[in-house]
């Protein structure tokens, strides 16, 4: 085996592993809110009371924690797939966490209008609002920049930069809201009695932490250097592609 | 000029402004969380009732947000100067951060035993000490590796990847449990009455999202691959320094 290959193969060796702790933990986070919301919780129901609020966490941990963390790392799992097939899972996963988020917010919106609770006055609000706003526009300016063909290699190249640094800020984001709110709905529900640290409050904290864990195991795959994807070989080929197709020869620079 | 110092130049150029930003955004939310914890929140003593309470949150972001983001910063404000004085300066601001965290977390503390409410059972008490506790290993086997003489040249260079990132994750940990924090003390405070956003809720929800941005605005600057300092000249210097003066010459590999 030539040298470069074999330095390759040392510098990916811890990959995998790390991947699959991150699976590991990604899996263990939906179980684990799974089961505190569902029998800790009261469970879940499309009704406007608290059951239907419980799809709130459980969709949006889902979404732009889950889906969003495995959209974000296609790239360092899938690294010697063709790069237009990464880009299509990378987006479909993003559509699908969007999804998800909007089944989320529906259902927080709909339990407070149904208790006359005013909507968007938390912190943990705020930030979530920020973290699905900054999530929409980033979807849209990635689709459009590098899905859709007619974009400019040189706007792609100082676009890319951004968008993976951005892409990382949103999974911080989301996971600043996801702790600000599992610690809000335990100060809801137990109220001075959460100090006794009954089942639902171990869970609830024990959720939290798992959450913290995922996504730092997310973030260490998407930091790392040697994990990147290398320069790709056939990225011009794909470009081509869809000027061909589109008949567009803008982003011929 | 030669071609590589323009490119140089040309790629440094955002430093400066970002470097400007987050000081900026640092000096506001110290501002920010004096002014909210002073005027709506009661003030400070070191009294053990809620107003040593306050110097919990004040301290806590001074030193574990504030200073220990300047603190990840000074290897890219200070590019050309030798990299033991920034190493200094670094280490220097990390035991700030750490005496501030300290005096932050015994105003806690002495808090919740004058009331007999029981320490560490939120989700924000335990994401606050995991980040304690990650922080002061971090300090710990950085000094150890980094600043005193004697660790082996392939340690630290196997190490130096883990100590950045862990880095960055603290900082991530330390946002986290600043805005369950905020979030839970606005609901302690105002209870129900959180929605009609009073002066110090809407105070307090801003201090939470400055305390968002002006981590953003460091990680944005540590990430950035062109703004890493450049490997540096004299390091080999320093470390042949060290061994001259302790007779070590365990990291000669």
């Amino acid at each position: 085996m030539p040298v470069d290959q074999l330095d390759e193969g040392n510098q990916l060796r811890g990959l995998p592993w790390m991947v699959a702790l991150s699976q590991g933990l990604g899996v263990a986070m939906i179980v684990l809110i799974g089961i505190w919301l569902n029998s800790y919780m009261g469970g879940f129901a499309w009704d406007g009371t608290s059951k239907e609020f419980n799809l709130h966490p459980l969709c949006m941990i889902c979404g732009l924690v889950f889906l969003y963390g495995e959209a974000i790392m296609t790239y360092r799992i899938f690294r010697q797939s063709k790069k237009l097939k990464v880009k299509i899972i990378h987006a479909g996963l993003l559509f699908l966490a969007l999804f998800a988020a909007i089944v989320g917010l529906v259902a927080v919106f709909q339990f407070h209008n149904k208790y006359s609770i005013k909507n968007m006055y938390s912190l943990h609000s705020w930030c979530g609002m920020i973290t699905v706003v900054l999530f929409c526009l980033q979807l849209a300016i990635g689709f459009l920049c590098f899905l859709l063909p007619g974009a400019r290699a040189n706007l792609r190249s100082f676009y890319l930069p951004l968008h993976q640094f951005w892409g990382s800020a949103i999974l911080i984001l989301s996971a600043v809201t996801c702790i600000s709110g599992i610690n809000e709905k335990l100060f809801f529900v137990y109220k001075t009695t959460y100090q006794k640290l009954a089942g639902g409050a171990v869970m609830g904290n024990m959720c939290g932490v798992v959450i913290v864990m995922f996504v730092m195991s997310v973030l260490f795959v998407v930091q790392r250097q040697e994990w990147k994807r290398p320069p790709d070989e056939d990225e011009d080929a794909v470009s081509i592609h869809f000027r061909t197709l589109t008949n567009q020869d803008s982003d011929s620079e």
